[in-house]
């Protein structure tokens, strides 16, 4: 007889479906609050965090990666792939799955989708950083790439900056009237543009989020006024890049972990010890953010494991609240550890026990 | 409404309980023959994968590991942990899941127990190893360490090799009454000893599994004699040895992959550039094994990634045929991927869309 799983055995388990229950229930809005303040708990004490680049396993086609991190009490990694070709053959460019485990004892404590979780994260991410690092008192955002991850920009910066205009641009119109149709009726004054120049007209912000794996030139550097706040989040791997690198030479960087940035963000086109400052250490109170309001200050941000990790806690703090989840048979869990074989021939089927 | 998750979006998931099913229904001997040609399969096209040592998170209590590989067509990993104290606790030292995914789209298309799964395959490749490097006719094995690998052990040992006689000792008298009482009444000739000395009497085959973190001498110089094929399995992290250096310098030693080896296994205690074999050389016919019926062999195996993949792939070609498995909503899958925030807003609860 199959035996029952004890507690130990069973690992939380949020599916897509029970995310999307979680965010309605918290609110768009409040939850990616709630992960930019977690993130930025965590970013105050990055020092406590095991820090490694990602390990990344690439082909032809696009990347899989792990993103592991720990502070020492939890473990977490999140599993990722990015495929730009995806999306012609009607599946995700980037999907997503993520883990926490208990340090002590190495056992997973959370298995969650991070489709969903993560474009939430990489919005609350991106205002996060704004909210260090523009002018004050910006209310229009260029959003330049109106893929998957654009509505949730929207919505991130609003909550967190109260930014409320947003000029629309993507090579495909059919992605703007997308995102136009998704932000429609939720307060914001919405402008579809038909160029990059036209986009960044009278914008304090300019998100740029475009998903070609490639060198691309989606800013130049004449479009780039100052004063201005960029968000870079489309340059994420080896090789791919938004940029032209006369904006990067006249703005001042900010990363979230240097080593990995290097590798992947945008100042993969700059020499290796071309000057940035981890977030982090803004956040932290040990770095400035933006040094006047002429500055142009850039967010060359490529997504970092320990944002999944803020991401992952906060939904195992929210789940302790809602109790809105279903558990995995993942863990073999012997009543004597040192018997696994036993508890394989005790489930042997009745009618081969008695052959 | 919640949208109901398309087929692309549900990853087949084996639990403890389906695994257990598979293994019953295949029977716990041929499952092991069908592990062993697995990874006699993948090592022969070793240089096809994609080889790195794992990524490991070393904590006081012990060890988080992800261990990826791909093959170019499909990729693989494996979580595992190990703590050593998790048995005071009731808890297992190892536990492990698994996924394998599609190179061409980074989707999931297996996640998978593999607490029982780890122990077949580590079993698997021990008896595979044995069967290339053993002296031929070999019926005798010593184990020495009783704990939860013990009776996969056994079986694998009897399934490729026709062992048939097992010399059992372990420090913990307990653990190995517990193996023999499992191992009762399936045609072995069994001992148990009082010590590592009685076991290894007469053996052709010693199999060394403790699980002590730390360095320890399990068997030393004098207990070694001419022709023994030692298959050390306990020695799989920086500071944890089981066999005294000078029984090494005396071996012919083959190992899963040199660059992981070097700082895991048995040959920390050497000089990096002490000789080794790769077992795949062996079994792709590119160098020998035992060169003779003196020689003393050492499989001195700490588990790859690649035989994680090998065994993920055999239980997902076992799952074609018998479709017993389960399906996790992990990725979500918008109709158009560029869509994800129209999904989640579309999953809005009634009252919440109505208000």
């Amino acid at each position: 007889m199959p035996s029952t799983p004890s507690h130990k055995a069973e690992v939380p388990f949020v599916s897509v479906d029970a995310m999307m229950r979680l965010v309605h229930r918290v609110g768009i809005e409040p939850f990616l609050v709630r992960l930019a303040d977690a993130i930025e708990e965590d970013f105050r004490r990055w020092e406590a965090f095991d820090k490694t680049p990602r390990v990344a396993s690439h082909s032809r086609e696009g990347v899989i990666e792990l993103m592991p991190t720990s502070d020492g009490t939890t473990y977490g990694f999140k599993y990722v792939n990015g495929h730009p070709s995806n999306t012609r053959r009607g599946l995700q460019t980037v999907t997503a799955f993520g883990l926490l485990a208990d340090v002590a004892s190495g056992y997973p404590v959370l298995i969650c989708e991070m489709t969903i979780l993560t474009a939430l994260r990489t919005a609350a991410m991106s205002a996060l950083a704004a909210r260090h690092l523009a002018p004050p008192g910006a209310r229009t955002m260029a959003m330049i790439g109106n893929g998957a991850q654009c509505e949730f920009q929207a919505l991130a910066f609003r909550a967190l900056l109260g930014v409320d205009a947003l000029r629309l641009y993507d090579v495909d119109a059919d992605a703007t009237r997308k995102a136009m149709r998704n932000l429609a009726g939720k307060g914001f004054a919405l402008t579809a543009c038909g160029s990059p120049e036209e986009a960044i007209e009278g914008a304090q912000i300019v998100t740029t989020c475009t998903a070609d794996k490639q060198y691309a030139t989606i800013l130049t550097d004449n479009m780039v006024g100052s004063g201005l706040h960029i968000n870079a989040i489309g340059g994420d791997c080896p090789g791919k890049t938004e940029l032209h690198r006369d904006i990067l030479a006249r703005s001042e960087i900010f990363v979230e972990y240097a080593p990995q940035t290097r590798i992947e963000g945008e100042i993969q086109q700059m020499p290796a010890d071309h000057p940035v400052t981890e977030l982090w250490e803004v956040i932290a109170g040990r770095a400035s953010g933006r040094t006047s309001a002429q500055a142009i200050t850039l967010f060359d941000s490529v997504g970092f494991a320990i944002e999944d990790f803020s991401a992952l806690r906060t939904v195992r703090a929210l789940l302790a609240e809602t109790g809105d989840y279903d558990k995995l048979d993942l863990l073999a869990d012997p009543d004597d550890p040192r018997d696994l074989f036993g508890m394989l021939e005790r489930a042997a089927p009745r009618e081969a026990a008695a052959e």
